[in-house]
Parts: structure tokens; C-alpha cells; sequence
């Protein structure tokens, strides 16, 4: 194979990670890496930025500038919810051979590395040659043949952290709190939230996730049978909790929802389903004694995959390493296409094993929690909170007088 | 007067915080200051545990473990929203006499501190000498006299992290962005959104508090302004936002709500204002070319004040520091009463002095943002960043590629 010589573009897309930049900036300052490579161009927006011709010359940037981006949430570059048809792949195609670019990084979900491949394979069509690299990131860990995604591990010690501050005020007001998690397909978000537990009965008490499908009926008893041990019940549910026929509540609440570019229905950046779940307790439980119950929900929403200075050092490290190896991976000219790729090394501390897989093969369908995390379809299993602590590292060390009873 | 031998109590009570812990410790750490008191009693739930005689001993707990607790977010005795009537703070004190209670610390707010005034006074009155010490915690910062509470320091860092990751969210995917954020009457805690900003157009465009009246019409005119010249707007709004008459938004919205123990209305722990406002703009602004607009809501909601590991630093320092002054003046015997009040020295660098303010002057009523801190109805002036900024302490650092082109 010829050495493939010319520019390379970098984007990002899809819903923004605290560690996206991270990646970023590895490309950036690996670029050298790949001999081949001359200019590197951010495009703006994603592929938005392609097609308008929107870019961002990334060769000379300060080393002391990358670092304080990398440690930046969301896209820094700017991203999109575009999802290209043929004609606009078409569009990012002849941009790239008009600048000459021979090389695209997309650091994106799976909807980014379908866009990637699809950009590819016109070019090889077409006589011009281009190679892609999807980087991969999603908080929501559903990218098929990957261990774990990058931006994963930020995102659920938010959840973590927020579980467990929140466990303690609802230790100290008592009553029943629903908390709505992100989401839509995938359970590994709100699964994290276990990870807040550490004394006896601390919650989450009830952990509710889209693989393991609830009846209002069933979802009812559970509540009911927690509160009347407890006292409180702590309550994790993902925006996509569905009922067993997997319809989703969202579906059920909302006659008229809002869809967003991809045709999926908005669930994030609203109250929609705790306040429905809420109401649905407050209709249905009575506690003893016709006192009234305190029943509350919080909706997670935005903070939880952009919030400034909450980050798994795991997960930027990697986020770091997958951007650097996407640039090595380049430079070997028999490397026409892939996604960067992690696999567990078997052992017993946590480690890594990096190599480059065929997009095809995490391009568009989605990974759902495996059945051996999910316990009893309302908590996780001690499996899942193996495979997610080391990705999420430490949390804030906590303390109660329930140690002086011990 | 004579020396006052006794034992005594420690309670929290109200919304907990992050650093009331802090407080708590710092009683406990602190109260051989005082030779005159004899077994330290921790009440679980605040006066609920006293009237239900549930107590903690709190004289010999090992100091790892209340540097642990101290960390560690919400009441770790518990809380209570409980107002007491006569009746009820006879039986607070009744309780009292049975233990030989003599000198009680309350950590709350101004309820709280108003209970510990009237169960004071019916010692007076009883013949039974009570001294009673008020230690301040409020997220809201609305204690009058008071130069700030703890507590606030801590909520206005999550706030103003939050908005800081929420504007590379909104300026990574722009739209028109609403969060809702806590306080029911004073806006100190919406108005540290501010803090968030570091470049130029950076987000919260707009910031709505309670003390700020906004007509529905005023409030998209300035949500269009900014839309139109930005392609993006992100809001601050307080859960006590209201009309130019006073009338709260949520007052408006509810046709039926739901009212806490004090007979305030719910604000928190639903999604009904911003999904409301968020409609409200959907309905009424309209992008040029006919596009549809992205508008997205999120209540911050009870994660503001116990999200585990967001903690200021001063504001650890000095909740701590309340509380350890507490007992101090409890030793002079003529401190019959008292609030540990905070005073902001005069000059350059921040710092406080504290003295004993009569309970009397903080207890009730509470304080709202003076004008001088409000700009334009939507936004706050440079007094209020100053007057914040050393509460706060330090926000993560961040980089744009925006500095390229400075």
C-alpha cells in the first residue's frame, strides 16, 4: 500500500462527555506521530463544521492551553446531533478532497461511527483514499465490543456522588425520593448509582433500569415494602425505565413528546418522568396512621455529563491514551478504518488492553447491560460493581455515628 | 449570676447542608471549653429526638470518625421540619428539665433559631436556667444581620460548577437552557451562577431572582435578545421567581400544591418550572428560517445542597468554626442566648469577625439580596461577585480554544 500523505480533520460529536477534550487533546499533541499527516483542522460542530467549512488550524496549540482544555467539560471543538444521510456524507466527502484530508478522527458514540464509516467508504468508492478512526465516548457505555467507553466512568462518579449526598439527606428528612438517571437504551448510568452505598441500608434501595422492565404494580409494591422497613425509601430510575413489554414511561406520560433529530423522544431536560413517578406514589401509598407522605423527585438532567470539576482520573487517563492510539494507529498505512477499542485484562488489579476494531462492528446498534448485573429487576448485581468501581475510582470518604453501635 | 452546671444538647434541623456536620463537630470538639457542662447529648432529628427522649452520647466519639462525619453531606443526627408551637416547645423544655439540660445548641436556620429563643425564654419563665446558643446553616443565606451562613458557601460552589459545565454543554449543542435553582426567597444562590463566567458571552445570560419581579412578556424579550445575537441562551432562574407583584411562578403554575410543615409551598423536588418556562419559550419565541429551537430544562434540585464532595473550603473552615465559638460563649456565663454571628472585616482580603448577636435579631424573618448586588432585573452586578467569590473559594480551571484568538 502507498503511503497515504495530506491533512487530517478531527471532530467531535454527540452528547458531550467531561472527557471528550481529553481525547481531543490527545490527537492533538500524538499528530506527530503520523509522519504522513501535515495540518491538522478541527472542524467545528462535528461534521456541521465539515460542510460549512468551519475549521480551527490545530497544530501549534500551547501545550499549557491543551492541558486546561482537556480538563474542560463537554466538546470544545463544538458538537452535533447531525446524523448524515448520503447526501450529506456526500457534502463531507468533497470537502475532504477538496482540503485534501486524508485522515478523519471522530470521536463520537455509535451514531459517529456510522458517520465515519459511511464518509470512509465513498472515499475508497471515489479513488480518494481516506482513512478513519472513530474515538469513542458516550456516558451512557453502550458502544458494542468495547469493555467501557471514555466519558463513562466521569458521568457515574456524578451519579455516585450525588446518590450518596443524597442518600444522607433523605437519611436525615425521611421520605420517599425518586432520582431520574440518563439513560435512554442502557442501565450502566443509573446502575452506578450502587456505588454510593456503604453502610447498612443506605440507598439506592430500588435501582430501575430499561433492560428490566417494571409494572406500575410491581414498581408500587416495591416502594411500599421499603418504606414500611425503612422508614425512606431512595429510588434510581433511568430516563428509559420501561414496562415489561418495553414500552417506556416517557412513552406512557407523553401524548405529545418531542422527538429529537435522531427520532428518538426527548427524555433528558425535563421533569417529565419524576414528577409522573412522584405523583403515581403520592396516589397510591398511604403510610400508617394517614400521615401524609414526604415523596420527592430530582432529575439528574445535564449536570450529570458536563458538571466542572467531577471527574473519574481513570477515565480521563484512558479518554487521553484511546485519542493518542488513534493517531498511532494512522500512522500504520494498513490501518484504513477502525475504532479504538479497550478490553479488561483478566487479573486482578484493574488494566487495559487497547487495539483497533472494525467500526462496522460498534457502528449503530447499541450494548444493553448484561443479565448478570441486573438482580431481581430492581438492583444491580456484586458483578456490576466489579466491572464499574475501578472505572469510576475513589469517592468521598464518609463517616455516621451508626459506627458507634458496631 | 450564678455558674450554670449542667448537661447539654446539640440538635440540627432544617434543610441540611454540607458543611452543618462541620458544626456539629466542632461542638462536640470543643465542649470541655465549657467545665460547666457535663455529658453532651446529641438529639436525632432535632427537637423530635428531644420530645421523643432519643440521644446520642457524644462525649467520647473518636476524632477520626468526626473528621469523617464532618465531610460528610446532610444532619448526621437527623433533621426535622417540625415548627414548634407553645405547646410543643413545652415539651422540649419539660424534657429538659427531666435530663438536666442547661445549655442547648440548635444548628439551623431561622426557624430553628426562633425555637431555640422560645424554649430559652420558657426557661427563664420556669424558673428551670436554660442558656441557649443559635449556630446558623442556611443554603439560602437569609439570615438577617448575619454577613453570610454556612452552608451557602458550599451550595454556591455546586451552583456555579454546575453553570460552568452547563455553558460548554449549551455552547457545545446551543439552545435555549433553563436552570432552576433553589431559594425560595432570596436569590444569593441563583445570583452564584454568575461565578460560573470566565470569557466573554459565557452563560448565565440571564439570572431571575426572587427579589427581581418579571413579567412573563419582559422575561422571552430577554431570552429573544439574547437568543438572536448569541444563537444561545442560558438562564438562572430561583424556584421562588416571581412576577413584578410578587406572586411566585409556582404559585401561578400550581393549581394544587402541595405545602410543607411550615405551610410553605413545595418548590423543590419537582420539575414543574422549568418544564414551565421551558414550554413558555417553545410556545411564544420562534428562530429565524423557521427551525425548530432546542429548549431544555434542569432543577438542580436537593443534589445543590448534598451533593457528596463539593465542599468550600472557607466554608468547611468557618461552619466549623460556629459551631467550636458556640460552646466558647456558652462558658461566659452572662450568654443567656445568642446566634454566632459572621461580620466581614473591612479592607483587602477576606476575612470575618464573629460575635454573639441576640437571637431575637436573626430568628423569623429573613433577609433578601440588597439592590446594590441586582442588575437590570436580570443579572447581578460586580458587588455580588466580590461579596461571593471568597464564600466560594476556588472553581476549577478551564481553556477555550477562544484564547487563540486573543
Amino acid at each position: 500500500m502507498s503511503t497515504l500523505k495530506g491533512n487530517a480533520v478531527v471532530g467531535q460529536s454527540g452528547g458531550p462527555t467531561n472527557v471528550i477534550n481529553q481525547s481531543l487533546v490527545g490527537v492533538i499533541q500524538n499528530i506527530k506521530a503520523n509522519p504522513n499527516i501535515d495540518k491538522l483542522l478541527g472542524c467545528k460542530h462535528g461534521v456541521k463544521g465539515v460542510i460549512n467549512d468551519d475549521y480551527v488550524q490545530l497544530n501549534n496549540v500551547p501545550d499549557e492551553l491543551l492541558e486546561r482544555i482537556a480538563r474542560t467539560p463537554s466538546s470544545a471543538l463544538g458538537s452535533t446531533r447531525d446524523k448524515p444521510d448520503e447526501a450529506y456524507c456526500k457534502k463531507i466527502f468533497e470537502n475532504f478532497q477538496k482540503n485534501n484530508v486524508r485522515y478523519f478522527f471522530y470521536i463520537g458514540g455509535n451514531d459517529s461511527a456510522d458517520t465515519a464509516r459511511i464518509v470512509g467508504e465513498m472515499g475508497i468508492k471515489a479513488g480518494h483514499e481516506l482513512h478513519v478512526f472513530h474515538i469513542p465516548k458516550t456516558i451512557d457505555n453502550d458502544l458494542r465490543v468495547h469493555d467501557h467507553t471514555p466519558g463513562y466512568g466521569s458521568a457515574a462518579k456524578f451519579v455516585a456522588q450525588a446518590m450518596m449526598g443524597d442518600n444522607y439527606d433523605n437519611k436525615s428528612l425521611p421520605g420517599i425520593k425518586v432520582n431520574v438517571i440518563m439513560g435512554r437504551h442502557a442501565g450502566f448510568l443509573t446502575a452506578a448509582s450502587a456505588l454510593a452505598r456503604k453502610y447498612e441500608n443506605d440507598g439506592p434501595h430500588l435501582i430501575y433500569i430499561p433492560e428490566a422492565g417494571v409494572s406500575e404494580e410491581k414498581f408500587l409494591a416495591d416502594v411500599d415494602a421499603v418504606y414500611k422497613k425503612l422508614g425512606r425509601c431512595l429510588i434510581a430510575v433511568s430516563e428509559g425505565m420501561a414496562t415489561p413489554d418495553g414500552k417506556t414511561y416517557a412513552e406512557k406520560i407523553a401524548s405529545n413528546v418531542e422527538k429529537d433529530s435522531h427520532g428518538n423522544i426527548q427524555l433528558s431536560g425535563t421533569g417529565a418522568l419524576g414528577d409522573y413517578l412522584s405523583g403515581l406514589i403520592t396516589k397510591n401509598l398511604t403510610p400508617a396512621g394517614g400521615k401524609k407522605l414526604r415523596v420527592r423527585a430530582d432529575t439528574f438532567g445535564y449536570l450529570q455529563r458536563s458538571f466542572a470539576g467531577i471527574i473519574s482520573e481513570v477515565d480521563a487517563k484512558e479518554a487521553r491514551t484511546v485519542g493518542r492510539k488513534a493517531v498511532d494507529y494512522s500512522a500504520d498505512q494498513k490501518n484504513i478504518e477502525g475504532s479504538v477499542c479497550m478490553t479488561r485484562k483478566t487479573g486482578s488489579s484493574y488494566a487495559v488492553d487497547l487495539h483497533l476494531e472494525s467500526i462496522k462492528n460498534v457502528a449503530r446498534e447499541t450494548k444493553h447491560m448484561p443479565k448478570e448485573f441486573i438482580q431481581n429487576g430492581n438492583d444491580v448485581t456484586q458483578a456490576f460493581l466489579d466491572y464499574a468501581r475501578p472505572l469510576v475510582g475513589d469517592l468521598p470518604t464518609v463517616g455516621s455515628f451508626a459506627e458507634l453501635n458496631k
